[in-house]
């Protein structure tokens, strides 16, 4: 894997000057590019062995670049805030925004990489670990990121010959740590892991492009020239050609939400009793000492008019509000548009302990965006996969997720939208786009068809409500929460 | 103080319901008004002794507003990331925006009421946590926010019976803890100090409400109707009469700008010795042991032109990128807008052991914005003591702040102008913004003066640096920002 990176290369001085003018040129300009057009984000993801010369070269960039556009991060030991969600939250929360560079000094690579070379995951463990770095930027890559990632290399020997140069010096003495002696014994386990881990994840989106370390000049020049190749990268940005394929719809017109029994009701007093029940088994639920390591992600999904916020209503009112959070999900803000979309989920995940209910979620990547057009199908059609990647994290570090697709028939619908027209208090909760979206009720019986299809996992299954009588509807999500509540925390 | 809540209330069960469904519609006509106007934020601040029906209460209004533009926090112990700013960020990162309602559990009463009745405070110290609390509601209620802050009392007998009660009761025994019963004898220092802060605090802008704990239809039914007057506040989101009220210019012209001498320069090589000299000392001055306990934000403010840009990367070249992130500060996200003005930089604010370095700040308020009408007279005016009230708190949790002013004459920003249009690399960098604020030069330097005068304090002084000359403005710059840090580790 790093072969070439050990044989010698040198530039004199002179040269090193005269293309590091050109360069430094090129590269504000390309920057004005990439800011100006808005198109894309560039993420430079730093990883190498030590003292092979990576700070010094982000430094270096940083010289380069108008640092006002650049964002660098070193991550380090996880605070309190981010132990509470998944790995990448803390990657995610620091995104840049398209026009703008992030450099990523530890990455998502460090914690797999480190746990492989102790012994405390095994190779398969480890490549699933890869496969999902592999997964995380290509969505990045579909979502308008360019990713330059940068493997610096020495030799051992090199190693050596640096670390006792530092050590040397009082001045740099601090620089080598007694970790970085053990890294150094450890250096041909570390040198096989990381070429294990390159060569999984080099792929065509996100290559990784392995430096040579140890000369100085040849290192930034070779840093320099990729980046510049990363800043004019046009073909990210670009409408990606768009794809043909998509999920075939059932022939015969059955599907699981006409499979629903929407005569389903209960009479007022069983509502009355049962609702109060399982509100009550609720408030419990979520105050026992187990909830603490756990958090709780509820989804409502729905057409309009379907209950949602009634639902809702019912489902908080018996929590304590120190407890929960409601995210109502409508237009993205600039800061939002300006990142991928999950972006906008990812900064309200709960911490352990704490529930958050979406109003809304990221499903409308696969339902509204997806029957008006406002993404490619492309976009839509691997929106499923990288939803069912996010949940899986979101399981694995505590969450427990209740996804709830409210279904009313077409009747219905049209029955509740008279009923708001005619009730001067309920007038606001309708316009023209929603009976222009009742226009499209087959379109989106498809996609939510395919929707539950594709996103109902075991680790995170969809729940179908029966909504046409909402009492029915509510004490059924109760159910639902408290019941998905107790199997989890069993 | 408490002296009302004392009588016993009591309000029928009938009664109850026929005034509870009449406020409930009424709360939520009023909330929608409110969302819809966009002008406002309501901020509910709870307090009080113990289970005097807090919890309860927040959950009641939690079922009649609509729970998806409520955001209820309970802050109790700070995360690590809280702990490394000053003690409001925790409050300031939460606040809700234009439109929708945040109910804050616990406040910025807390912590100075436990270290007043512990006696690890003295009445100065206090009242002077007191007269924060005050400054910054005023700043809130200034920015478009009503406040609601709600002391819910109950007397001693009361407590007792309560805590007894729920003692006795298997399901809510673990509502009660000793820390419960060590207040419960400091039931009496409590409610004295509780005095104080309350009639410290009670001021135009954001008066207590006392509510009486005892019966609980009583206590719903004040909170319901004193939230209603709060959601209907027309007061605080019309534009404030304006002042006619402002600084005073300087009848003979002369002012701290025409005072620096303009002609100071370096030659090339005192230029390269010098910065490599203070870039050398500045790299080392961050890596000190005693930065990790401080942070610092450099601030640079100065008419187009200056060279803010190139400094910055003078400034920032010699550091690891790790510790550093610079903040261009352009027009606000609508994220931004939709709250207080300094919002946008207290979530900036970097964590101890880092730097923040902001091109252009919160100044903006007092030059720009307060220039070209963008806000009122009264909004700048009283900006002053807002900014000082920020920086001082930022101080006081360890940041080291550096301000500079980059001055450059009328005839050297011309000259500057006309380079850039004749380049192709920097044409970009001008536009007719730049030359429509020339004009308007003599207005700029008295707000420039007036900033001076009114927030160079001691603990963040001003530095104004002579930039006509880019070398020496450079040098100079980074010679003050190692002379301030080294002052400060002293």
């Amino acid at each position: 894997m790093f072969e070439s990176a050990e044989v010698d290369h040198e530039i004199s001085k002179d040269e090193y000057n005269r293309m590091e003018e050109e360069l430094r040129e090129q590269l504000l300009a390309a920057q004005l590019v990439l800011r100006e057009q808005g198109k894309q984000a560039v993420l430079v993801v730093i990883a190498g062995v030590d003292a092979a010369g990576k700070g010094e070269t982000v430094q270096l960039i940083n010289t380069w670049l108008d640092p006002r556009r650049v964002h660098t991060f070193a991550f380090g030991e996880p605070s309190d805030e981010e132990r509470d969600r998944p790995p990448l939250w803390r990657y995610w929360r620091v995104l840049p925004p398209k026009g703008e560079v992030g450099i990523f000094f530890d990455s998502w690579y460090n914690a797999p990489l480190q746990a492989y070379v102790a012994g405390e995951i095994d190779a398969a463990e480890f490549d699933r670990a890869i496969d999902r770095a592999n997964r995380f930027e290509r969505m990045l890559a579909n979502e308008g990121f360019v990713l330059l990632k940068l493997w610096f290399h020495i030799t051992k020997k090199e190693q050596r010959k640096r670390f006792r140069e530092l050590e040397a010096d009082k001045l740099t003495r601090w620089r080598v740590t007694k970790q970085d002696w053990r890294n150094f014994e450890a250096y041909d386990e570390i040198v096989a892991a990381a070429g294990r881990a390159v060569r999984e994840s080099s792929t065509d989106v996100a290559p990784w492009i392995v430096v040579p370390g140890k000369d100085e000049r040849y290192r930034g020049i070779t840093v320099g020239r990729a980046l510049l190749d990363a800043l004019c990268n046009e073909e990210v940005g670009a409408a990606p050609s768009d794809t043909s394929m998509h999920p075939v719809a059932a022939i015969d017109g059955n599907s699981v939400l006409a499979a629903l029994d929407s005569t389903l009701t209960v009479d007022e007093d069983t509502y009355e009793r049962e609702l109060e029940h399982w509100q009550g088994r609720l408030a419990k639920l979520v105050r026992r000492a187990k909830f603490a390591s756990r958090s709780l992600v509820v989804v409502f999904e729905g057409v309009d008019a379907a209950g949602k916020g009634g639902a809702i209503r019912r489902v908080t009112a018996p929590v304590d509000p120190r407890l929960y959070q409601v995210v109502a999900i409508a237009a993205p803000t600039d800061e939002e548009r300006a990142r991928p979309y999950l972006w906008r989920f990812w900064r309200h995940l709960p911490r352990l302990g704490k529930i958050v209910v979406f109003d809304r979620s990221w499903y409308g990547r696969v339902l509204v965006e997806r029957v008006e057009g406002f993404c490619t199908t492309s976009d839509w059609m691997r929106a499923y996969s990288e939803i069912n990647d996010f949940e899986e994290q979101l399981v694995e570090r505590g969450a427990i997720i209740v996804k709830l697709w409210l279904h009313i028939t077409q009747e219905e619908q049209l029955r509740r939208f008279e009923e708001r027209q005619q009730e001067a208090r309920k007038r606001h909760k309708i316009g023209p786009d929603d009976w222009r979206n009742r226009e499209k009720w087959p379109r989106y019986e498809q996609a939510v068809t395919d929707m539950i299809d594709r996103t109902s996992t075991e680790f995170a299954p969809w729940d179908l409500i029966e909504a046409n009588d909402k009492s029915f509807a509510r004490v059924k999500i109760l159910r639902t929460i408290c019941e998905r509540l107790e199997a989890a925390m069993e």
